[in-house]
């Protein structure tokens, strides 16, 4: 029988549709299938790959090796503006209001952090040291821009594959920081207030102890980072990623926690592409909103396999339709790695 | 410079991003694609077809030639179950909590509106008469499961192209009946409320009003019905048809109302078709919930063209990057009309 669920964190309502239970090779591509990452093969024409520095806007920020200079090869992580940015730096950042509509000047950023020299060499696949060097760099971004007093939230993602928005192949992420708090998030706020006096608890804190002890939708978990299939998850393989530690921000992240962080999540990307042959996905971190103390907030990141089609249903009621259950998806991912230890 | 808007109806902030700006020839398929529905050209696999009707189950309504029985050919609209429903007539309905989670048994509706017998002709292209008979059954289904107390809301939609979720070429449409009010739709209801409070007035009726008078975002109107591009339109195109009369509920609409709903639909079908070339769509009808009284709420149907990519930073924010401003989509949409009128 299918079952409707309720997110504690967002009180949003899921389908679990086990009448149409679907099992990883049904999300499989079928061999007359391109990739998921289909434009751009050839470097040449890739305004990311080392070389072609002129046809980006200036770098903004890079790690490099010592002695090279800004816009030449020589950067392990490279950082410049979008070059058709959704938002950008001018403008006074005052509410307009007109009768009924609200406006804003669309004063922001947008950012292309490039997460490698490499054209193909996708951020699962790297050496830990230079994985660690991409986070390093989210957490750079997100700090810089944390300061900026017109800013309210930044967001940091990652689109891999064209069905998730990517429309370059070589390997990047992108970051986006509004002078807006985005709705949802102050709504999610809330109920983690609602919460936390009720239960005198961090809400976010309670999913994770209620996580690890009942097992069924865990991941993978180290020292400082939980990963699980949520309760009430929207698309199939949903994962979110915790801190076990009570952080608000993403910004708290300290170098201890970055190296667990870095393994886990290459851990759980490899997981996803071996069960689901590469799918295409969106990474995002979900964060307190800039300048005010948000206590209760416990920032995470949250993985979206890009398997189902959102349409007319979900559209009108925000209610989505999940047809494999996060316990399944959990034992997926894990039976993943026993057969890779036989 | 790009502007960020906020939805009066949803609170919902948008960026209309003119750095990106496009035009309709932008979201045209390239020619080597194919249309934006491929599947089941050949009728005799359609198990919406006259003569296929035992490969569905068995109709719970139909509109059909006097003499003919039911699962048969001779109808004009058939309404059967969906053969993998989200959601199912069994169950308690009843809320189960468990900790931190809370969940009911899936139970519901899930039906197909099969819109005619044709296997090609679409909605925009029916003749009025039959046009209405769809509109209809829509009513009509609509009213037979509002009487239904272990259900919530009913979401009738729309599924047209690949893209936008439909699985079968066939013209259809579906619904689902769900045993929870969509969170979304009680915030929605609490800012009308809110306001109703505040200002003693309707704020789909004062927002009708607005659009009429600045008329930069109207595409059609007539005696009962408005259509306009809404001012924090989400996707390129996006389109929303209220009544003029204020009606909280979808199952109000008159047999009056009907004739122009259907002749107002139709012509914007008409005119997207035209304009970006047959795009994919989905279709919404936003309602009251039901056993309650709403009367702030006012029903309206959403057309939203599926052109562009929901990625990570939509899933993140919840906030949308629409590239093509309402103004632009309703001037493109008003200049079809009188190409065709030269």
């Amino acid at each position: 029988m299918p079952e409707l669920r309720q997110d504690p964190v967002t009180g949003r309502w899921v389908i679990i549709s086990t009448e149409r239970a679907k099992r990883p090779s049904d999300f499989r591509r079928q061999k007359d299938e391109e990739g998921p990452v289909q434009p751009d093969r050839k470097e040449k024409n890739c305004p990311f790959c080392p070389g072609n520095e002129k046809e980006t806007p200036p770098e903004v920020f890079a790690l490099r090796l010592a002695g090279t200079s800004a816009d030449t090869p020589g950067w392990q992580v490279r950082v410049v503006p979008n070059k058709f940015p959704a938002l950008t730096a001018n403008g006074d950042g005052r509410k307009k209001t007109s009768g009924l509509y609200n406006s804003l000047d669309g004063i922001g950023v947008h950012e292309v952090i490039i997460e490698g020299p490499d054209h193909e060499v996708e951020l699962r696949e790297y050496k830990p040291d230079h994985a660690v060097r991409v986070l390093q760099t989210w957490r750079q971004r997100y700090l810089q821009h944390a300061r900026d007093g017109r800013l309210a939230y930044v967001q940091i993602f990652k689109n891999y594959g064209t069905e998730a928005g990517a429309s370059l192949r070589h390997p990047h992420s992108q970051l986006i920081a509004t002078p807006v708090i985005p709705p949802d998030l102050q709504e999610e706020i809330r109920r983690a207030e609602e919460y936390m006096e009720r239960e005198e608890s961090c809400l976010y804190c309670d999913l994770l102890e209620t996580e690890l002890r009942q097992g069924a939708r865990v991941v993978a978990f180290n020292k400082h980072f939980l990963a699980f299939c949520p309760f009430a998850s929207r698309f199939p393989f949903e994962t979110w990623i915790f801190p076990r530690q009570h952080q608000p921000s993403f910004g708290d992240l300290t170098d201890a926690q970055l190296e667990d962080l870095v393994s886990l999540l290459q851990d759980l990307l490899d997981r996803l592409a071996k069960t689901l042959a590469d799918p295409p996905f969106n990474l995002i971190v979900r964060t307190a909103p800039l300048h005010q103390e948000v206590p209760t907030y416990h920032w995470h990141l949250q993985l979206l396999p890009r398997l189902t089609t959102v349409a007319g249903f979900e559209w009108g009621t925000n209610i989505y339709i999940n047809p494999t259950s996060p316990e399944h998806a959990a034992q997926f991912l894990n039976d993943v790695n026993k057969e890779e230890q036989r």
